[in-house]
């Protein structure tokens, strides 16, 4: 054991990120392969993806079940897990979702920030929970072996898909509210809730996650991470960095307007601050995520419980997810 | 061994059909899942290939790989291995080789009758051979492990198929133009060539491929098998049924005429014969398989070569297409 993962990523892919994975001694990272793409538009990123794996097989490798991440351990590569942050790969087919785990996707959230086909995303006004539609894909990705992920939805849909979902879900990228009481960070409620069904909650580094931001200590991250061990258990929690390294600010504008307006929604942001956030000085890429495991021993963690929260809480969790499950 | 493998189908699929395959005690059976269909008009019929999955899993499992024929006859069940008789499904992509053979295909045709993006048909007046994408497609094919199928294409595009690729190409479904003249069946030349690349040959029964159509006799078929032994060698030869049971003549016509033409054609029928021939009496389905077991002993071909014709020449093929190769 003693495994490192990183819950959720979303960088400008290069040899150069890849090369960086290995520094950090990424075993495995999941990483965003589609905000807004239709299925077709989310193929041709897989196709992208599968150049990469034949172009760079020293460095990375398809990640497809738990196992897949010990290879990479054995075999000193970084196993890459596809995963999506809108359902809109699967458009209005729930057949897609077993196309699309067929093709490797491992995490769906149910919504990003706008209200979806299945559910609503966290900057709506109105959270009106699990559509119809909504209860019969989380079925499906139980039964196939795709991870619900709640990062980016409103509070009742959240309670809901954990309530509905007969398998544990995960909020791959988020903080606690209590510490950063951003739309995106999650409630008690939701942090219990979670726990309690046996999900997982990967810490976030974005820097509107962050308690003062760009500016957010190692000390008040970690110290902030002892207090939700205190709440869901040290076991139900890991890294799930939402790195955006080398993305242009282009991007981050297609995150968050996709082709739903045709205004500038600043998102996290602001007409002053519209681009990517600076990253914390402790944590500026993957080179940087041995940091964290010192400011959780800093914090009181013991070391299994350390080792917990950077890799095998993921990989256990990985373990239980991924196989297709009894029919619902 | 004495494996029983139909190297080509295309049946209205029902729980009636999976139950027949069972009672011809078949093994496996590779079946046609696009004719012109698009990439997502593709994905869509292997949505309804996982429902059948689902809805009968005591009749038949998905295959992948040689190994899933052998779990297949353990379990009692026919491994179905998806394949196309024309390349519209990758459009003009040739990223989608390799999504489409994680989807399962393992069988391509370069061309369905017309030229295509990769190669020409054989119906074309001209043969022009592999074009500049047919060459690099082959060698993606290669690559990935999907065989190269040149059932439906002209002579020329067939024999520079058979030398461009890398891997042994099948003739699913066809006969040898010596016994029935007709513009599917196959020369002499290409027959020797395809031996000699290590290539197979599946019979078909459809009548428009049989000397005296579906009034051909059972000795008859087999006694050009022996001819056709004496040219490839048995080792070589497989069954290719190309059985398209319960279709209504609807589907013969989107065979034919997909969207490429507003006029009808009628392929190997006629204006007075413009639906599907009967089948011979002795192969009416999947039950009659066995007949062509006795067929070939009549024949004089030994238990080994005739359990080499029924299947195991098949899985051996299998065994040696479908796993990923070297980089070309």
């Amino acid at each position: 054991m003693g495994y490192r993962i990183d819950g959720l990523q979303y960088a400008n892919w290069s040899q150069k990120v890849f090369r960086q994975m290995r520094q950090g001694g990424l075993d495995a990272v999941h990483v965003t392969i589609a905000y807004h793409e239709t299925f077709r538009e989310t193929v041709l990123n897989i196709e992208r993806w599968n150049r990469w794996f034949d172009e760079f097989p020293d460095l990375i490798m398809k990640g497809r079940l738990a196992g897949d991440v010990r290879e990479a351990r054995e075999t000193g590569r970084t196993a890459i897990f596809f995963g999506f942050q809108n359902p809109s790969p699967i458009e209005d087919d729930i057949g897609l979702v077993e196309i699309l785990h067929d093709l490797g996707a491992r995490f769906m959230q149910l919504t990003y920030n706008n209200q979806s086909l299945l559910a609503t995303g966290c900057y709506e006004d109105d959270d009106t929970g699990l559509t119809r539609m909504g209860r019969q894909v989380v079925a499906e990705m139980n039964r196939v072996g795709m991870v619900v992920d709640m990062s980016h939805s409103a509070e009742r849909s959240t309670l809901e898909a954990i309530e509905h979902s007969t398998r544990p879900i995960a909020i791959t990228h988020a903080n606690p509210a209590f510490w950063q009481p951003a739309l995106r960070n999650k409630s008690d409620a939701v942090l219990r809730a979670l726990a309690n069904s046996g999900g997982m909650l990967g810490f976030s580094l974005y820097p509107h996650h962050l308690k003062h931001k760009s500016a957010c200590t190692l000390q008040s991250f970690c110290e902030m991470i002892a207090r939700t061990a205190g709440i869901m258990g040290p076991e139900r929690l890991g890294i799930g960095s939402d790195l955006c390294q080398d993305q242009p600010d282009s991007v981050v504008e297609w995150m968050r307007v996709g082709r739903w307006t045709r205004q500038i929604d600043y998102g996290e942001g602001s007409a002053s601050a519209p681009g990517f956030p600076p990253m914390p000085d402790w944590y500026r890429d993957n080179r940087d995520i041995g940091n964290i495991q010192t400011g959780l021993r800093d914090a009181g963690f013991s070391d299994k419980e350390v080792a917990g929260i950077m890799g095998d809480n993921w990989l256990r969790f990985f373990e239980e997810s991924f196989i297709p499950g009894d029919p619902p």
